[in-house]
């Protein structure tokens, strides 16, 4: 039985006891049914994963206690991936799916075409805790708020590279042999594609690389997972160096 | 606006006016708001994509005359997904997301630690219509009856390599250039993975190749996704040969 992982804002250092706040509390309780005593995982994004012991436990409060480093901290690659937000379910699901494939950030854009007009932040962030807890990170992105493409492309650090999945290129997908290592951004669009006006900008950067994701029209959310998955096995911590 | 897509089992050619099932008529008439003269488009799995013409609707019949090919039939490369049911929602996304990402054939199978004993089949089968007729796609991949996993690789065909995603691999990804072109069969672990005598069958197998996909655990659903891309980008029809 796999032990329970809890991601957990707080130091973690040998035998400094924490206190859980009332969810977590709820959560090993009432859900896990754990009790004092029993080993939990826990992970902070900074200092790895720690192997710690419930030293009390009651419905809405409760200690636990680092004992010991199980596993190093492991932050991904610099990798962001951009998309539309599109219904409530898929975006849940996309945000999951960044966390597991190892995206650094998630950066919601409002796009011309784009129907939501605001996101609710704080749940698709709880959403990024729950998947990096349930996949071994020791990291957990963060999820920004709903950011206009076009003011986001005003202040681009072009640095960055975008990889943008252009739903309009149906066809053989391009390599990504050869792609320059470093800090990239993945660019998703919503149903419906970018406006032309988005077309031209985003054709228009020397920071773009524009790719296509095989001969069928992908949903945001597959196009997220097969992109992120293509970019990890090329250029990021699914490859061995 | 995209025209409407829809799977019609009946063969498809120009004038040869084709009855909708009731299904159909409802769907065309009363959930897309669809009449007579309207145009939409039609395959079958055999003959391309056709556009039709709407001659006739009522709420529960019609009829729809293919007038001229606007796609030819494209199959998908000969590559198989084999998986474990999970919970029944991401089994749904696991058959939709196959059918988008260009799997020939989906086949559910029963390991030793798959908790569900049997599925819808049907209900499975509609959800790869629906996603081949969402992704532009002319052709839908079979969903097979729930198989045991030891009868399968009982008469399996050593030609069909398994691509075997394992999940107690974890770290970073083998890369699949190198792989043999041919037909192939990408296997997805149930949440707990595979029992020890399966992984000892599976790593017996002169078939079979393992790969990892990368350092975090991934969902089975999320795995289906990343496997089939990396498979597809290789390999596929994602290739630009």
């Amino acid at each position: 039985m796999a032990k329970i992982r809890l991601f957990i804002d707080h130091p973690l250092a040998q035998g400094q006891g924490i206190a859980l706040s009332s969810d977590q509390a709820h959560y090993l309780s009432s859900v896990m049914r754990q009790e004092a005593g029993d080993e939990i995982l826990l992970f902070n994004g900074r200092d790895g994963e720690w192997l710690a012991r419930i030293a009390r436990l009651a419905k809405r409060n409760g200690d636990v206690v680092p004992e010991r480093q199980t596993a190093p901290q492991m932050d991904p690659p610099d990798l962001w991936l951009l998309f539309a937000p599109i219904k409530k379910a898929r975006t849940d699901f996309i945000v999951e799916k960044a966390a597991e494939m190892g995206a650094a950030r998630i950066v919601p854009v409002q796009t011309d075409f784009t129907n939501s007009e605001r996101i609710r932040q704080d749940r698709l962030q709880a959403h990024a805790v729950e998947a990096a807890e349930q996949c071994g990170g020791t990291y957990v992105p963060e999820v920004t708020d709903l950011n206009p493409l076009s003011r986001l492309l005003d202040g681009w650090d072009g640095t960055r590279r975008i990889l943008w999945a252009d739903e309009a290129m149906v066809g053989p997908a391009e390599t990504l042999a050869g792609l320059t290592k470093g800090p990239w951004a993945i660019l998703i669009g919503p149903e419906g594609g970018f406006s032309e006006s988005e077309r031209a900008r985003l054709s228009a950067m020397d920071c773009v690389t524009r790719i296509s994701l095989g001969p069928r029209i992908l949903r945001a959310d597959t196009a997220a997972v097969a992109a992120l998955a293509l970019w990890q096995a090329e250029l990021g911590d699914w490859r061995r160096d």
